[in-house]
């Protein structure tokens, strides 16, 4: 028996903004197993800003090239296993890319929970929450009191991160683009303020919103926003950056601050990026206290879930343009 | 007795590069010294780069406002004090400024050794030397074996930055403007690379001096200098942001790296500010660790003296132009 393959293959690198005609739609028959190899279905679809980042060079990862079935992390289903150590039915987390089954070897997997829901394996316990646990705490050391100011607040990572800031006795707000997302964040995610980026008086707002100005800035959006963040950081500030959203996916030049890198001397703040990918070796302690937090009432994961692996590019252009809450991810069939 | 008291007397910011038209010269009388004052003969003027940035706002410390008699750090003596804790012939460091006597409190004058030159004192065992010397290790983390770029190499920091680098186990790469001044961080204090940030072919020759990547770069200008090295940082890589030279002292807008934020992201790294003043409660561990290079050999202090008051505005106009060599301070009579 020969397993049909649905898959989104990536021909070229985008000039500008992405469009879905870079993606193509293609069937082929799933790989057979040989040897040790691992055949895998793909059960969600992980879609995050760092899918064009991947496309626009090397970054932490290599570079998405013309012709590969477009890169994605998945909670996928152990079908078939040339490996005694996995075998059919096993839940694990790994890169399975758009499509329905993928060849892999067990380097590749890492097991997970089957009794933890699939969209909380690739929410909340998985990269998103994980890298809102790894930057506040092991980058933004993060103490009761402090006034944590999060951006892409509404988005897959800051939702998580706004709930934990909280849990972590600071003081929550965030930045998203529009007034119905930034009601969201106070009246449904408890964030202690939001501010919206887009209006006119973003700037004094975030001033206002911030009185005893900033001590953590997690940036997931890099240019104005950072900008704006950097003017109201306190002295010994720490900012954790996480990504750049702001920068994927343009045409030209992105802005980027003026004020540095003087500023940084001036407060003596501390700009650091990473990636959640090194931290993995304290992912049981991470887990364990999500899940308490979860138990507790006080951290919700907020899912943005579309079916069917055919939508896979116009959800991924939608995140990219800022249309999600949460975690946006795709199931297959 | 009433003394002569020499002043330069700060008459407004400049608009783009500093000029000696904006400081006055003064001669007034020393002040009285009542109650528990102290007044204190300045022997050593230190001119820093950081003298510029406190003429355009507010830093770490507050702007200079015109009427001021110009700010600096000085090594001043003793010569009339109302405290017990200060006699006459005591040697201090303080903020004495640019004229012969100052009136200050004993909150604001710190008791050096009057064994040691009064050089050294302003220079390698002063806030030049430490700030090299904090930089490196707790900014920095330096570590045997890393490669550490340093800009404005033949400054006061840059130069005690690349020759203790060297004592620490690492590669020192400096970067400074001129041949000629890059032969001399070769051939005098013994640098392993140095490249001419002005020669047309400046990020190729970066490259080359530093082919395992750049660890820790220690940056003293901003700029298009910050920029060549971020992109040759190595993964986990530590930027120490001690100041942003190419920025003080130019009209218009400065450039600053489109890479920022998202290489920080990319490759882990850490750029953190830092200003010397908040690791003062390490000086005596510091300046011990210091004198045993010195005395092995293996850290020259390199001066640049110019004598007397009248002449402190040129020297830091040369200072600011990038026109000395090691630390620039100027000799009272």
């Amino acid at each position: 028996m020969s397993l049909k393959n649905r898959q989104w293959v990536f021909l070229r690198n985008p000039e500008g903004v992405l469009t879905p005609d870079i993606f193509e739609w293609r069937e082929d028959r799933a790989p057979k197993v040989s040897g040790k190899n691992i055949l895998v279905r793909n059960r969600v679809l992980s879609l995050d800003p760092a899918n064009r980042m991947w496309m626009r060079g090397r970054t932490y990862r290599q570079q998405i090239m013309p012709g590969d079935v477009m890169h994605g992390f998945t909670i996928s289903e152990v079908v078939q296993s040339g490996d005694p150590d996995f075998k059919p039915g096993d839940i694990v987390e790994t890169m399975g890319g758009w499509q329905d089954y993928a060849l892999l070897s067990s380097s590749e997997l890492s097991k997970r929970d089957p009794k933890i829901p699939l969209e909380q394996l690739i929410g909340i316990y998985g990269i998103t929450g994980l890298t809102a646990y790894f930057g506040l705490k092991d980058i933004g050391a993060v103490k009761a009191g402090d006034t944590v100011v999060i951006s892409a607040a509404a988005g897959a990572v800051g939702s998580a991160a706004g709930q934990i800031a909280r849990n972590l006795g600071a003081r929550a707000v965030g930045i998203a683009g529009g007034a119905e997302k930034c009601a969201w964040l106070i009246d449904q995610l408890g964030f202690d303020e939001a501010v919206d980026y887009r209006a006119d008086n973003f700037r004094e707002a975030l001033k206002a919103a911030c009185p005893d100005g900033i001590d953590v800035y997690f940036d997931n959006v890099g240019g104005q926003v950072l900008d704006a963040a950097l003017r109201l950081m306190n002295q010994n500030g720490r900012i954790v950056c996480c990504g750049a959203v702001s920068t994927y996916d343009i045409e030209g030049k992105p802005f980027v601050s003026p004020l540095l890198p003087g500023v940084l001397v001036a407060k003596r703040l501390r700009m650091e990026g990473f990636i959640v990918l090194d931290h993995m070796q304290n992912r049981g302690e991470a887990e364990a206290q999500l899940k308490t937090w979860i138990d507790a009432g006080t951290l919700t994961p907020v899912m943005d879930l579309e079916s069917g692996l055919e939508r896979a590019p116009e959800t991924l252009i939608r995140l990219l343009a800022g249309g999600n809450r949460g975690k946006v991810a795709v199931t297959l069939d």
